[in-house]
């Protein structure tokens, strides 16, 4: 997986075509970037690294692309548990919207995914795990804020709580 | 639901950390804001009166979450009315992107959405009604222009028309 | 179609009310632009017209609305060639996700659509043709940044190439 900045962000010099590298210092937080994933990459592996690195603590993200093979997830309330439903099969990713948000003060991706089969069929879900090929391109748009995430034991999940952030 | 404005925009003060509470006055119209639906929430419902009582005139929303009941629209050429799907179930939503614009000189929420089943199948449609469960991450962009519907009697809808912004 | 800049870009004069119409120049790249398609208006062709004209060099776009035909493409990847599967109905556009990058250095719209039919079943796939009825509400993103794309023979696709950008 590669990444580029689009942009530098909301702030100064973001609107230059240097903005690859800038050649002032800028303040974090409200960079645009584009990723593109390679035949191979797993998609929520390569975006939590990225985001890690970068120390992304609330942003978005939307992505096209294809997959090789992808496992869904389906939260079930009374187990409180994900379903996993596999397909291995070639699928093109239709869409793949989501965002980071920070959980025990790490970066965290939360992306749900609709795929299209050889038959133009569609099947979806939150995205637990998905092969890249021939490519997944993806923008990531940071904001300078934070976005935190706190276990709610009754659901059973991590939810974003804006009291915390 | 609560609201977090992530960013102030792309003006002055966007790209700082104290983007939530900025030290200086800026202009209207340019914010980045989370929206956390809760339990019970209905969407729609809930992000038109986030729409008015902040005033916004042209902005795009995408969402990712769940519901635990949804109905969707198609609209029909012929009685020039939405046909309304009603699923009973909890889902997965995979996709939910919209527009808000003012209609009559109210903001007006347009969003079409994508859900997931148990199974992974998917349905969508215009978003008429979902209630939210467990939550429902939402990013609204704005915009410092206005986007204007006019009402289309030959087509029975109001549609947003470029020579009235 | 019609277009409207929405927003100067995250440069001077982006937040302010009279974007539409700045009073100084600005740097190219980082607007924000509403397009509405009309009856009739093919959607591949209204965006890289659009795209051609402006010089849109790296871009995102996200649209809702309805298509009266569509073409979808599987790629699949024995043959290196889109298979077309064809509907001739009414269908709801419940996402068209994609982005803009320069191919042979003129710029390339590439874009995934998921629609809905009347019974809320879903179909989706590549874009390659499709017909608006009534309407088609796109938002596209400008950054000041290029992403480039590269034939792969391998593959049998120009793919974004960010060692190229």
């Amino acid at each position: 997986m590669k990444a580029k900045r689009m942009s530098a962000g909301a702030g100064a010099g973001a609107s230059t075509r240097s903005a690859g590298s800038p050649a002032k210092p800028e303040p974090p937080g409200g960079a645009v970037w584009a990723l593109v994933f390679e035949r191979g990459d797993e998609a929520i592996a390569g975006l939590t690294a990225f985001a890690r690195e970068h120390g992304l603590t609330g942003s978005q993200l939307t992505a096209i692309g294809a997959f090789s093979d992808v496992t869904l997830g389906y939260f079930e309330r009374t187990s409180r548990e994900y379903r996993r439903i596999r397909l291995e099969e070639q699928v093109e990713v239709l869409s793949l919207v989501g965002d980071i948000a920070l959980e025990n003060g790490q970066p965290k991706v939360h992306a749900h995914v609709v795929i299209g089969r050889a038959d133009a069929t569609v099947r979806g879900g939150h995205l637990l795990e998905g092969h890249v090929w021939p490519t997944l391109e993806v923008i990531i748009r940071e904001t300078p804020a934070e976005l935190r995430k706190t276990h709610r034991p009754d659901i059973g999940l991590a939810l974003i709580n804006l009291d915390e952030a």
